[in-house]
């Protein structure tokens, strides 16, 4: 790893550490996926491990979720009709308004369901993850069903014109969802001023099971960098 | 099988028998499911053997639809990035803009997804689907991911104050779509005067693949009943 890299790991966990102080013993958790997210699922098993937290129960929004958290020793179950009482993650792009962009770790529709349904959802990340708006730096993850997939992608390329879908590939194979589904990575050519009316665009089209939007879902964000770790709220 | 039952299937049949003379040589056909989209199949396959209709690409929405139209002859495909020429399928509720609800044969995004890529949609019933304003007799089915089913049951409960909603089962077990999803039907407390609002509400929970609304896809409706064989233009 370079210099680069772990002072990157340093930030990720910097912001899950702030993150983690919203748990609170006896709560319900939903647990995030990705590279930032899992710093915040080490410190909740720390602090069960040292008797500081109890009776805690993790959500996982994905199988590597899952895993880790029973690793560390956080009793897990699926989502409930009562939803989470907090939930932490990491995201792919922020915006000013705390709107995201996530996906990129091939877990959004389990994220959504949870954080939808979470009454606090902390986001963590690191500076890079800042823009001015969305869609400046990442393609749009957006979950589609494998059976006709074909016409899918060609009706989401159509929604702007000019916009690039790939569906996504790791090692010459498709990448298939923990719901079974494929992922369709979207550029879009022109900046999209609008993002709720494009989200509502490409929910509407059938074979689409869900974007990596995420509008009004975050409350507050944790970002580190260089200056430490910032907090955003909405 | 009664009297009535059997003018029922007559009904069925002679709608579906209407809707197949917009099917032409070398076109690519969606192909419903269904009770009364049998009936279109059937009449497919008896052309082809006739050789009144040649060079036809069967599109079937359900694996029932894709065995029934092998069995009597079609090829058939699954939705490529050029769409389908026409389809032909049934609808549970047909109200005087020919919008729909769809999806208690359980087929309903599949169904969505090619209706949504069809060039021109007819759609065939008896009378008895005929209604004032939709939701006045079915409930409306909606596909669901079952991971997180409960809380997305419980939000889309709340969506109106009293609404019922159901996953659906068959002899006790829970029925699985074609797409490996829970099929949960909603039953409206209060008339829903605004479908597509309803419907765009229901589709932005997370956790839903799509809703039975079908609302602005028919070009047509061909509807049997005991004075024979009406026609209905959007």
């Amino acid at each position: 790893m370079t210099d680069r890299q772990s002072q990157l790991e340093e930030f990720k966990r910097l912001a899950a550490l702030e993150a983690v102080k919203h748990v609170k013993s006896g709560m319900t958790v939903g647990l995030g996926t990705g590279s930032t997210a899992k710093y915040a699922i080490l410190e909740i098993g720390r602090l069960i491990q040292d008797g500081k937290l109890a009776e805690i129960i993790g959500v996982p929004t994905s199988q590597a979720s899952e895993d880790l958290a029973r690793s560390v020793g956080i009793n897990v179950q699926e989502l409930t009709a009562f939803g989470v009482d907090v939930a932490i993650d990491g995201a792919d792009e922020i915006d000013p308004n705390l709107d995201l962009i996530k996906g990129h770790g091939g877990a959004l529709v389990r994220e959504k369901v949870v954080e939808f349904h979470a009454r606090f959802f902390v986001v963590v990340a690191d500076t890079s993850k800042l823009v001015p708006e969305l869609c400046s730096k990442v393609t749009l993850p957006v979950e589609i069903l494998a059976w006709g997939s074909r016409a899918t992608v060609n009706t989401l390329a159509g929604l702007q014109n000019g916009a690039q879908v790939r569906l996504r590939t790791k090692e010459g194979q498709a990448v298939v969802s923990d719901n079974g589904n494929l992922i369709a990575d979207m550029s879009f050519r022109f900046p999209v001023t609008d993002v709720r009316e494009m989200d509502a665009r490409i929910r509407h089209t059938p074979g689409v099971v869900d974007t990596g939007f995420f509008l009004g879902y975050a409350n507050i964000a944790y970002v580190a960098g260089p200056g430490g770790v910032e907090t955003f709220k909405r």
